[in-house]
């Protein structure tokens, strides 16, 4: 997910509700780091309800990639539990539509598409956590250099639910030894934005040969005396999704969060 | 559930796995509290593929009551994630049959009753955090008094899911204000038993009004100098299950759980 907005982005509003109605109203179609400081951005995934099951049994076969923050009834487009007025049809920035597991279209809207049987799912993302890194000083090469995090299949199985089944996608960030057991208990505080690391240290213990070659996202360097450190991470779904090939399935565009209500000191 | 082993009980293996293949072949029907020690219990419901999706949802919603420790596929009566020869039609030592809400038989093996249709859950339980507590010398008093632990049903309602809504149920531990901080540290551990309670102190701040008179368990002395430190309760999704009455669902009988392979420092 890019982190920082681009020159000449306008000047948007830092309460949620706000930059949300800007979004509605197809003011804002970008990225969503660093907006709306302090609120808890989210994942967003559709399915029909059919597809809805497995994907429900697979978040909770396998919560740290995984986080549900907020389910909608079929058919309804609200979120409630994540603000009293979220649209998911028309609150994200852009949105990725995927047919037979192919990306078919971009849109900022997709009321023309919704149907009586979609089920949108809320999932928490890593801008909780590293907000939470930022705030106690442990730096984040990939924001400094204004680069998308870099992401890796790994050989982790992931727990099948009916027809999902796959690896385990993790994001990897680089820090000193010291900041890594910092960045362990802070973000352990966070299960409902992937939680702890599942891995620190050699990349081949998890299956990554080519560290500097990541799946998804953009390289970093490690310096001497860092050590990478790895997360779960919010491609897993999408990637379990998409080798399934559902006939439709709805996400974010990369980086184009869902912006709630929530507080990141609510989440827990 | 009660935490002590009737007098004349038999001497039980204290591996899991023994114990287990004892309770299927019907040797044991007693209840699990304190035996295999350091392997996880789990609360068992079982039900509908068609209820199955609003427990699901249900669970995502209500993670601290409900947290999610595996899910069966459709008919399979496999626990494939808590061990390697989970059955659950015979490996919970008793099982409580309820037929449209209402209680309609007890039992101990559930084969003659299972369907194509039935999807198991195992929801993570306060035993593994109370194992945690007692470790670190936190004196829990209805263990010490062989007592149930007392439970109470709040005025909070959890998130709804389909046709299932109702009250949080909590279980309340008296201790001392110095024990409850460090309550609150080891249970925030735990997520997947219940995580860090959900208030302490005043219980007429959650809708408790007769502490003295529990909705569900047995009572237990508040000593001055002591708070009552609550808990999300297991017995949530059984109420609001039995509220919604489906047709048929099935759970373990109160105190008698399903043993898994699972340690306790496995969860989290």
């Amino acid at each position: 997910m890019i982190s920082t907005l681009p020159p000449g982005a306008p000047s948007l509003p830092a309460d949620a509700a706000s930059l949300r109605a800007m979004i509605r109203a197809g003011r804002y179609q970008g990225h969503t780091s660093g907006l709306a400081k302090g609120f808890v951005q989210a994942n967003v995934v559709i399915l029909t309800r059919d597809w809805a099951y497995d994907f429900l049994q697979f978040c909770a076969l396998n919560s740290k990639a995984c986080p549900v923050l907020d389910v909608s009834d079929p058919g309804d487009p609200r979120l409630r539990n994540l603000g009293s007025a979220i649209d998911v049809r028309s609150d994200v920035p852009r949105y990725r539509v995927y047919r037979d597991g192919q990306l078919a279209a971009e849109t900022e809207d997709i009321n023309a598409l919704w149907r009586d049987d979609f089920v949108a799912f809320a999932l928490g993302c890593s801008f909780t956590f590293e907000q939470a890194l930022q705030d106690a000083q442990i730096p984040l090469r990939h924001i400094a250099l204004g680069r998308n995090v870099a992401m890796y299949r790994t050989s982790i199985d992931n727990r099948p639910a009916g027809r999902l089944s796959g690896k385990l996608v993790v994001s990897m960030r680089p820090m000193t030894p010291g900041n890594a057991v910092r960045a362990v208990e802070i973000t352990s505080h966070y299960p409902a934005a992937h939680g702890a690391p599942i891995h620190l240290g050699d990349p081949a213990l998890i299956g990554i040969e080519a560290i500097d070659a990541p799946d998804y996202g953009d390289a970093v360097e490690i310096d001497a005396g860092e050590i990478p450190v790895f997360w779960a991470c919010g491609v897993t779904p999408q990637a379990v999704v998409a080798e399934a090939r559902p006939e439709i399935c709805i996400t974010h565009a990369p980086g184009c969060m869902l912006v709630t209500d929530i507080h990141h000191s609510q989440l827990g």
